[in-house]
């Protein structure tokens, strides 16, 4: 089953899905290219098994479905309102293959299938018991990739993935765009983004 | 046909493949980051055909075309030693819906069919000549995205778009990764690229 | 004349004033780390003649003056709002050696002493004739100084500099600043600034 | 005495001193335009005391001389190489104000008089017992400023400066440059660098 030939999907691209298209908070979502980056870290492979842990507005996981046409994808989010937009882009965007679980992590992952690949893009307050959680489910050669936009995350979440034996990389992404179609194209600043990327096992 | 069945592809993402993986020459290649959000950028879909003007290593018609298995890719190079790279690029990933044209653009874009999407990652000093050349062939919905590294091809990408009746946008994208595994990670800023994207019509 | 002896001013440093001490209008000023490097691009010496070409609320010239007891320095502005800013602001920092010229550049240039530097924060769309008109009176080691938000200033300002047979260097500064001084500290982006230094001779 | 009367200074500006006037080993120093960012966030007037520890090749020290003609500072260095560029540094750049230290600190610090401001550049792996010697030290109305260039560094400073009460700021700076004065502009970047602020009391 081609997604593509969905008439109602004829107008999205793969991945790359402009932000406004989706239902979401202003500033709740992982912004298009910060997505793409972070899919890129993700390394996916069409039938693996994703977590996207306070999946927010399911930006991630609809575009990494897109990516795994043969893959499970578990979204949880707790958050009534996110729950909300997110149920609406995974009709939106006939993300088929996104389950969405309503629970406050690391509570709702006991059920799930082991995952290959973790996303974490919020953890409540709860990222160290998340990341102990993710530990003793990930599959050997699995990836989690976690955002982080302050600096206590960023610091916390190295701290924690390194404690449980990961190799950890940290990429920082600044992005400008211009805004403005016409005469005047203005520089304006996207907030950074440090993507972490952490894995088990040699360089 | 499932590309990622092949049991010698077991190892790679869909995208965000590692920079060494590819043969290249140093400092060629499209990196991971700035990659992925040029496929971005790019708006693929399932059955496009897309041309890559000055295509290198062919990292990015390799990605694309994982993202569009029922897409028709024709990459344009004719540096010898690029196209060496290129060639052992195309078959290691098994990229088989990706033509390699050995031709110096706009030459040899003629015998090719109309694109929906065309990367220009390199043109040899034939800017104006490749904007001119797509356009004429351009479809109606399609999209045009251009990496630049120098102020000097940043100006005049824009201003031939834009001459040219097309909305532009610019993003300017940083970003450093943390180098060593270990205790100490030190950040290294990769050079900035301007990813320029261009189409016609409404925003 | 030792100016930190003023009891008034005892509380400012020579340069790196908070952005909130000027009066000013919201995205008016030039912010504390990009003013630090367009002051250093400058290259002051004490005993310099500069000019500071849109001078908005003042805060270059505030801080240059502070650098160059012995200089003199011409802020010409001639939005009303801004000039009222302007004023109180030299007058807050007993910016003596600052002299505020009312007028809409290039109309009022003639009237001062060759410039040593020359520091353009707007150019109320005159950016050409601004550039002739300093080019005619720039001291031989001088040194022009252009801040750009906009990819066509940039564009713009890049082209008539060279135009006018100078060497042109560009920087891009991207700042982001942990917001918060308690427990969470986000990152907050400024935008980008593109600090154009312009001199003539040898590299 | 105005430093800039005499005859050697008169090529040089008071701070933004190109990095390749200095004697330094390569990567040792603090590039102008950081530099520039670092003395805006240490705050200085005329006539304090600063400690400059990790002195390096001394740029940011020299730099504040000027900016403090009538303040004393204190290179702190024990590199033996850097000893030897420091010196070199100091002389060539007139700086008659700041002496050099040769010690590891905080070994040397209780010799020196107190400090208003603290410019920590090096630690060479005594950041907690810097950072505490110099806590007892420190005037009520003082500031420290830290630079970073690596994630432990960055996380361990924030710790150990809110350990003691601090208030932390850091401002992330990238700073990407065009190479190349002719036709071809690329820009390259330079390695992010974390500047951190602390001071007790209000924001």
């Amino acid at each position: 089953l081609v997604k593509a030939w969905e008439p109602q999907l004829a107008q999205y691209p793969v991945m790359g899905i402009a932000d406004d298209e989706f239902a979401t908070a202003k500033k709740l979502i992982t912004k298009q290219e910060v997505r793409a980056v972070t899919l890129a870290k993700l390394r996916l492979q069409d039938d693996l098994v994703m977590w996207d842990i306070g999946a927010g507005s399911g930006s991630v996981s609809i575009e990494a479905s897109n990516l795994m046409p043969n893959g499970r994808l578990f979204a949880l989010e707790r958050n009534p309102q996110y729950v909300t937009f997110l149920r609406e882009n995974l009709k939106k965007f006939v993300a088929r293959n996104v389950v969405l679980v309503e629970a406050f992590a690391p509570e709702g992952l006991d059920e799930l299938p082991d995952p290959d690949r973790v996303f974490i893009g919020g953890s409540g307050g709860m990222l160290e018991e998340i990341i102990e959680a993710v530990d003793r489910r990930l599959k050997p050669e699995g990836v989690i990739v976690l955002n982080a936009v302050t600096l206590d995350t960023l610091t916390k979440a190295v701290e924690f993935l390194e404690d449980h034996g990961y190799l950890v990389e940290v990429a920082c992404v600044n992005v400008a765009k211009t805004r403005g179609l016409t005469e005047y194209k203005m520089f304006e600043a996207q907030n950074p983004v440090y993507i972490i990327s952490a894995w088990k096992g040699e360089e």
